[in-house]
């Protein structure tokens, strides 16, 4: 049986935040949104459907917690839930506080910027420990 | 009390396929992707989070049926789903079926075409009868 491992770019591109029942929960280190990823810890998953119905009724849970983390905290004009999947396989859920103010709406962050604009660290610290109890965490 | 009322750019742009218990489906008329909108049909809705879990859970597995369906019909290369509303605000799940050779491979579909291709009358509505039909309804 293999064991979960994350993803080596997932890896590289975000910060441990909190691990939920069935997902680790990260911060992308990209300071343009608040942006947490979601991904299950269980090894071989791609697709939403590779999740049985428990699995993903406890996804959609742990989304929502998520989602209601960074409303709480960041008051953002909408949220966007997403899962993409098609450069990392392993299956992973974004959700992103998104403003009317931020540099892709109100178009989806993606390929919008040709680069990640990482978190000065003392800021990218701080914003993990806020959306981490936030989490209840 | 207010009755729901699909949006109308959402109307405009797609074709009903079938009514699910929460949830109307509707493929975008969009011949560049298998590509079907989730619309609960509760009022108000914005939000995953303004539905409560018994209906976030109800959803879930509306699009699992819906990814089941694209999957098993066009034997796609990867699902994408989203709920993303920053420019049609009514809650809307979006499950498309992408394929290495799509136009947009590996991006996301949005913003990448300038304008919408529909399909010819014929062909939308085989596709809306093979769909429905793989949803079971």
């Amino acid at each position: 049986m293999n064991a979960f491992e994350l993803d080596k770019r997932l890896e590289g591109d975000s910060v441990p935040v909190a691990d939920l029942p069935l997902s680790t929960v990260r911060l992308m280190n990209e300071r343009s949104w608040p942006w947490l990823i979601l991904v299950p810890r269980r090894p071989g998953l791609v697709e939403l459907i590779d999740l049985d119905a428990a699995g993903r009724a406890r996804l959609m849970e742990e989304v929502a917690s998520a989602a209601e983390a960074l409303r709480a905290l960041y008051r953002p004009d909408k949220l966007n839930v997403a899962a993409l999947g098609n450069v990392v396989h392993q299956l992973h859920v974004h959700v992103i506080a998104r403003f009317r103010t931020d540099p892709a709406w109100p178009r989806p962050i993606w390929n919008v910027k040709p680069k990640m604009e990482p978190y000065e660290p003392d800021a990218l610290s701080k914003e993990v420990g806020r959306i981490a109890a936030a989490l209840g965490s």
